[in-house]
């Protein structure tokens, strides 16, 4: 990883307004962008009315839409001039993400989703799950109709790897002796693996060459994993009415985090007894998580994993230095410096 | 639908041994049976141990590898010999259906699956939710390696229309006021949408023209919708020993199904009443099945279902008639007659 693969501009910008990047390239997409809002809307739609009401509740909740922006953007950047399909495959990777969130909310019992109630929370457990599998059988379908075999390997072989990677979570999530690298496996499956995905069939669908795809699919998956490693020390340091999440979900759900694997690793015998107590046996008490946010403070754990973070965001910025400069490619490094900027 | 469509031959062999139906359809089909458990067994390897641990459990459980045996017998029925498609097929939408069978047990709060335990049960509910979708994923990624755009087609939109059959499900089950038909919508959706698939694969493979694609959905959708009239009759009826699930199951559940139904239709104000207290509010006590089981009785509502499932069972035999006989055909208008049969 080299930290100067950066352009000058790149860093400008990131240093001007990293909080925009996101709205930059959203911009730049913006007939994509709604053109894809549309289809979403339009292909969630079915004659079982709950399924419609689930999907509203969760598309008017919104969230970044930074996975199908990776597909336009990429697919755009390649020069993609050719019809509609990256707007369909931005679809359906949104798709494919809100059903992991259905589940994953069933999963974890979260109460909020996107800043509002979760969908378990409104309805039921039953509900999400049923109408996430729902969303999945139409993610594929949205493939089929693309007609692209090679772009149905790509994403039906993600689907199995997230599935795979969260597997593997409810395993690790409550072991201390978890290895980084093993996290980092959690982590390139359940979040990296889509974002990468995502970015490359952007290439796909513009008929580049295969040293193109691999290079977005390695921007996507450092871009995902770095985007991870923040969500991770945002659960112990974020407001939580800016990230419309509740502050210390992880630690009340006995989830172990880089954060948390950190401060673990260089703790007293004492405090190695409290982060058993809290995230391996689940005795908590209402002092607890004040008293975890001053462990990983003592540690410095949450910038250690913000270095962590900044690693992989270098690395996908690098990928992308295969492409020649444009506006979309300056964007797409800018995304990568907004998914660190964001936690200031 | 005509009831004299069954051949002499296959009456006879309905009379003579229903039940070995699917014995006989296996054997007929034994090499092909194994090469596809083989294939259940390879593909549903993962690095994640403890999804070859629960997928292990739901395969030692067995079950009748019914919707796999109509891939593989229309397949041959319509003189396939191309290679092992049919075998990747049927092991596809074994985990199709593993797959909801997963995520219904978690829905329905089920205890037994296949005479064994369930995996939420044995696990949690977490785990079956996401070993689930990985094994949704991994169907996907058969039908990708398969490589026809036509047989995804298929295959993804029953996995759609599943979804939207649970679903509705849900929201119909606590519901008397449901009509026949809408309740037969849902167990197009939720059963039989996949028998029809199963079968339907099996032509396109041989590369059969359109009419038979046509018949074998056809067949696959009547027999399925048969199948579930039966499992609900057979809820109120089965040995447990024998059916390998819990007697009363759908009524503590408070799932309305055709058998209630009936008895609701033609049932007194005080019967009425029953039913909207046991199964709409969910208030039993444990007198409460017996009662439900002699007001069923009364109404011959086991009987009038099972007469439901006997036309569907003709009708599916009916669809088959284009084809020129043969052992499988024959073997397959028994399974017809099986899916009946085993009732009593």
């Amino acid at each position: 990883m080299n930290a100067d693969v950066t352009t000058s501009n790149q860093d400008d910008a990131a240093l001007a307004a990293p909080r925009d990047a996101l709205t930059k390239l959203a911009a730049l997409l913006q007939a994509d962008m709604e053109a894809c809002n549309q289809a979403i809307v339009t292909r969630m739609d079915s004659p079982v009315a709950l399924i419609g009401q689930v999907a509203a509740h969760i598309v008017a909740a919104g969230g970044k839409r930074l996975r199908p922006l990776l597909t336009l953007a990429a697919a755009r950047m390649c020069g993609y001039a050719g019809g509609q399909r990256h707007v369909h495959l931005a679809a359906c990777v949104e798709f494919i993400h809100t059903a992991t969130l259905l589940h994953d909310d069933v999963v974890d019992e979260s109460k909020l989703r996107r800043g509002l109630d979760s969908a378990n929370a409104i309805f039921d457990n039953k509900t999400p799950i049923l109408v996430g599998d729902f969303m999945f059988a139409r993610a594929f379908q949205l493939m089929v109709d693309d007609g692209s075999l090679h772009v149905l390997h790509i994403l039906c072989s993600a689907s199995a790897t997230i599935a795979e990677g969260e597997v593997l979570q409810l395993v690790t999530q409550h072991d201390l002796t978890t290895t980084e690298a093993r996290y980092l496996d959690v982590v390139r499956g359940k979040t990296a693996a889509l974002f990468a995905a995502a970015a490359q069939v952007g290439a796909v669908v513009a008929e580049r060459p295969v040293a193109e795809e691999t290079a977005l699919a390695s921007y996507g998956l450092d871009l995902g994993i770095a985007f991870q490693l923040v969500d991770d020390a945002l659960d112990y340091a974020a407001d939580e009415a800016v990230l419309g999440k509740t502050v210390g979900d992880d630690f009340r759900e006995g989830k172990v985090t880089l954060p948390v694997l950190i401060a673990y690793a260089e703790g007293t015998e004492e405090a190695r007894a409290f982060w058993r107590r809290t995230l391996e046996d689940g005795q908590q008490t209402e002092d607890d998580l004040p008293h975890a946010m001053q462990l990983l403070k003592r540690h410095q754990a949450i910038e250690k994993t913000l270095d962590r973070a900044a690693g992989f965001v270098r690395s996908a910025q690098e990928a992308l230095t295969i492409f020649p400069p444009s506006a979309l490619r300056d964007a797409l490094m800018d995304v990568a410096n907004y998914t660190i900027k964001r936690v200031h």
